[in-house]
């Protein structure tokens, strides 16, 4: 790739710069929500994991929930992993949901309380919302027409969501992640009735 | 029934006319809430429902969050409905659920939200937590012992919670009622593996 510098290659130069500088920023951003929610999500400990200022971050986003908003739309969707071995992918996308339900289950109740305070949150949250790499492995397993897809397709984040919810103390992540599985797996072929 | 009026009557029919009062108030506060969910709950029209005063109100219960609280520690515990239809008696408590994910997609996600912003509503809503009305009404389907029964009993509740949240402009109720239950009954039978 070249970069034709002869015009105002400062404000060229100045500009690539500031790019990079945004993108990390974002990333920190992404990583923090991910990792603490947004109950903790400080601008602050965004400045440090960016290893930036908060001058930096607040010149670029006026406020907490703008830098959120973008950071979420900036966040790259899942893709799904395909070996040869489609139950060993389906279980590299339902044990990390189990394992934060028990571990960070604030995490997604939190995610609906901020949606529900910001519509910006919302509108972002609802735009980048995809299960597309869980359906694909789960139709890898039970076929692409099963009449059940759509639902256990939805079942990992709905059962983790509903016990982190209301009851985080008693999951068993390893035991939620087999009964998941199993499940999906016991109805891989079509009921005959 | 007799009451003993001899001894300071006036107190005496005093606590009868209050308690049925609180009960009144109590009862009110619940349906509200089941109604237009916690944003929208006000002191005000749980008055109205109730027949009563703001006032009568305020000096039992000087906050919002606290009517909120005794009102759900006050909520019956749902019970199965037994006939000679399991699969009518499960229809009949999966279908209101998928009803209210759709026309009330605010409800549980808002419950979530007041148990995150409130320690006694948090509370109050884990104690009284009890699926086994469903439990009991799936379990007559699929058996008791079945290995599923567990994430089975949570499907319906946590489908309804996660459409509702992310996705509630595409529910069909009808639809949704029909791909749990089918969902349920076609695990009927116990893996063969």
């Amino acid at each position: 790739m070249t970069i034709d510098t002869s015009r105002r290659p400062d404000k060229i130069r100045g500009r690539k710069r500031d790019t990079g500088r945004t993108e990390a920023i974002l990333e920190a951003a992404a990583d923090l929500l991910l990792e603490v929610g947004f109950d903790r999500f400080r601008i602050k400990d965004v400045a440090t994991r960016a290893g930036s200022g908060t001058g930096a971050i607040y010149r670029r986003w006026s406020t907490k929930e703008s830098l959120i908003i973008e950071a979420i739309r900036n966040m790259p969707v899942p893709e799904a992993v395909v070996t040869d071995d489609p139950v060993a992918d389906l279980r590299a996308i339902v044990t990390p949901k189990c394992v934060d339900s028990a571990e960070k289950p604030d995490l997604v109740p939190g995610l609906i309380s901020a949606m529900r305070s910001d519509a910006g949150i919302e509108e972002a949250v609802k735009e980048g919302y995809s299960l597309e790499y869980l359906r694909s492995t789960i139709a890898r397993l039970i076929g692409a027409d099963h009449p059940h897809l759509d639902l256990l397709t939805d079942l990992t984040p709905a059962i983790a969501l509903l016990r982190s919810s209301f009851t985080p103390e008693s999951i068993d992540p390893q035991a939620m992640t087999e009964e998941i599985i199993s499940l999906i797996l016991s109805v891989a072929k079509p009921p005959s009735t």
